[in-house]
């Protein structure tokens, strides 16, 4: 909620909801110039290199803010703000596969690997894009069943395939002609990215999210045949990206409440924290809602 | 049905179901070569320039079938054909708003003007491809009527609208935002297009398929404020369409039975095409099926 | 020339040359925010609406600066401005074709009406573009010539066709094939557009920057039949545009000199706009030089 | 040249000179109908899997074939097919970087590994387009030389570096900024490709056309912060790839005679291709032309 808008402030005023963009870019380098505020040479990461949000206030430059008050027409008041935390996670699905990867035209076929808060924002707005079919990988049974319940049509355990490996399963329900678009949200790119390059479409991209600080031996040629594309991304900020979100959850096309699995209260932050690491949940919310 | 496949055909044999392509392209103009085959400069149109397909048989070309069996997971023996046919009316919607026009991404609004078969085609696939608010005009009841059921988030018959003009209704729906994507589907571009200039948001584009054989008198410097674009297309041929809409059926997320509202006998051909011209009706098929 | 750098200010410093950019845009608000400052909501243009730059110190904020001290490697010190100057009629141009418009291919054709500066920028961009063939029209013979000079492969002055229409010329140049882009520059829509209507290729582009606050009459369907598009632009902001620019000039590679056909000293400023009407020359510069 | 044209044959005839894809698409597979053919299902490759060109005369399907009787304009009559045979690997250069690879806006700085045919094509058309710095590599001096002499603004043998790095250089040249886009054509993937992650810009693209059938080691994060792609392409039909060089040919602005560097005759075929194998040719002819 905004308690106190500074004089310059144009857009806000006290009371208004708002979500906040984690990415600080800094709106005067030649990134954020050329409309790429998430390739900003001098950003700071809230919570990372600047204070975090684990606050009760905090104060934020205007323009890294967008109004939510409009949820309040499909949610509670308190679930306003549950919903508006989601924004950030879905915010980076949203921006790997349609800002940066191009998106996908309608019946594509969509497989994502790891199914935590980003991938789980990456099966959800595919879903709601036209996806024909979509594809969940992760390597716990409570993820998998997250993943199913927010719109994967299917859902695997990739330790549980009975020695049929992840590729196989895809080619097996394209029917051989493989996947459109590959999103990796689950930062284990050593394991997931060959099982990736042996199921692409003609024209297939592989979106990549995850976080892996190690070296992946990759086919290239595999990416000749089918004039493939690897496509790095980050970040969420910039490209109409809160924007569209919100106005899909106030058009109720969009509904995240699923992906909360857990809520701790502020003074129980650690526990959150302890949580988060052993990745069996959807997105751990720090709230006053329980 | 296939009733006989031509000996050099390998994709398909005796008994496949198919939809067949009406704009026969001839694979060896330079348009053709170069991926678009709905600008082909030898181009037939069956039943039209060609013969048509108000016959028991028709000889065609393998490269304008794609097979429909898999729509009889979804929907009767009967219903497939039914839905066969109307992949070729969406199948131009789709071509004008993705292909042609470049789609758009999750969230954006979406209005149609002209709520007949391609019309139609362009709110069901809106829908499906995440816009978060479609808005809909028709002059006739009936129509304004279907284009909700179908999935338009407001349909209006531009006739009652109580003083309020098309282009204002637009703007009071997006809060003065304007629309993203605008589909001309109503071929009364003299009417139509000085609605949707006042009406286009930043970067908004018009997809202009209707036909109009006047001219439209245009203030071009309302494209020139917001980056917009106006957009020519037609046609339902390559780029993946056929298959992309087929795939949608039959994962059960393109409902486009909900398209028909009549049906007629083939030996009541020449009532169903005077009752086209009516233009109360969604899709008027000529079926078996009663 | 950089007198005064403020504190806050961390690119550049007392002596740095810099170009600036002539709009003001906001960058916090929604326009900005998605990357889009030539769309900015709060914009403030330079010389219009805010104080202009015939002044001999203005101040400017940091981001609409950029240094075009490396323009010394190819141009004398008293030159370097005059080419900067020039950078702001180009960069609409490059905005224009190839942000907005999507650019070209190399081997397309490109249609330029009107040799001003800002279709002087589309000629010369075009031509180091790759394009294979730059056609271009103006009223006036001086700047058919300098349209030549500059790289138009052909220049016509539209009155001394004998008889010929532009449209007509156009066909007969490209065989019968038509323009892949062609550039309104000259403000006269409704005596150009419909001549660009009859002269578009397959997948054509029109690209409307010129300004002309009048009806234009529109035959639309000529759009649908080969796919083509219209498409508004303004502005030279964002987009990497300058840097682009400068990188060509400093590389040797864009050579905007020769767009210069008058000099005018400061004392003698309203002579020059007084020039600047009878739409004689190319650009008419403010300058030092003489 | 057209000895004799089946009597289908619609746009040639008998003198005609053709230059000829080797691509041998089907035309009705799902990639052929969606404007893919260089990823046709069923393809045939002239003087791989099926006949080839080293032949007095060839039947080719029409489809193949592209005029190039207008080269005529700016070569002699022999030169005419010299040239001819340079457009294919032209050709694959043009669909990596301009079709499947996006292209490039004027002013990106362009690097390319390997100065065979096909990177040298890369050369010759970035140069055209508008490219504001060429940056070469390869290990053979003779190719090096070639490289700069068609258009490489730079170029270097790896080998003598000076214990600089490739990746180095290239910051070095840039200035810090890094590459736009980077073309692998040597075949060399496990050394060529850590050092482009090493360069890349912020929104830099490698074009990946070269064949290594070996695992190439990647540090995948570096994609992700600069929102990087790989980009996989082979081929040269189809998106007007052909007729598009064969008018820059023609409009005098694309010069490839600069690329032979060796000719043979027919009869020392053998001797050819084994030269070939020395790399350090640009473009080896068989031709009646010494
Ligand atoms: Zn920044
Ligand atoms: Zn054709
Ligand atoms: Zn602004
Ligand atoms: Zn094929």
């Amino acid at each position: 909620i905004v308690e106190k808008a500074g004089s310059n402030v144009r857009e806000f005023k006290k009371g208004d909801k708002v979500a906040v963009e984690s990415i600080m870019w800094c709106g005067r380098c030649q990134s954020c110039r050329s409309g790429f505020p998430n390739q900003c040479k001098h950003v700071e990461l809230m919570g990372l290199s600047a204070d975090g949000a684990f606050a009760e206030y905090v104060m934020v430059n205007e323009r890294y803010c967008w109004k939510i008050n409009d949820l309040a027409e499909v949610y509670t008041e308190e679930d306003v703000f549950d919903i508006g935390a989601l924004i950030e996670p879905v915010g980076c699905a949203y921006n790997g596969i349609f800002i940066v990867g191009g998106g996908f035209n309608p019946g594509a076929t969509v497989v994502v690997y790891g199914a935590g808060p980003i991938g789980l924002g990456a099966i959800t707005l595919s879903k709601i894009a036209g996806a024909s079919r979509i594809i969940a990988f992760d390597v716990i049974d409570e993820r998998v069943k997250i993943a199913r319940d927010i719109g994967a049509d299917f859902a695997f355990n990739i330790n549980k395939l009975d020695g049929c490996t992840p590729c196989n399963k895809v080619m097996e329900i394209t029917r051989g002609w493989g996947a459109d678009i590959q999103v990796e949200a689950a930062g284990a790119a050593p394991k997931t990215i060959p099982e990736m390059e042996r199921s692409m479409a003609i024209n297939g991209k592989i979106i990549y999210l995850g976080r892996a600080a190690t070296s992946t031996p990759m086919h290239l040629d595999t990416l000749v045949s089918g004039a493939n594309k690897i496509i790095g991304a980050r970040g969420h900020s910039g490209h109409g990206i809160f924007p569209s979100i919100i106005r899909l959850i106030t058009a109720g096309k969009l509904h995240l409440e699923k992906m909360i699995t857990s809520r701790y209260p502020f003074e129980n932050i650690m526990e959150a924290i302890k949580a988060s690491s052993a990745r069996k949940d959807g997105k751990i919310l720090i709230t006053n809602k329980m």
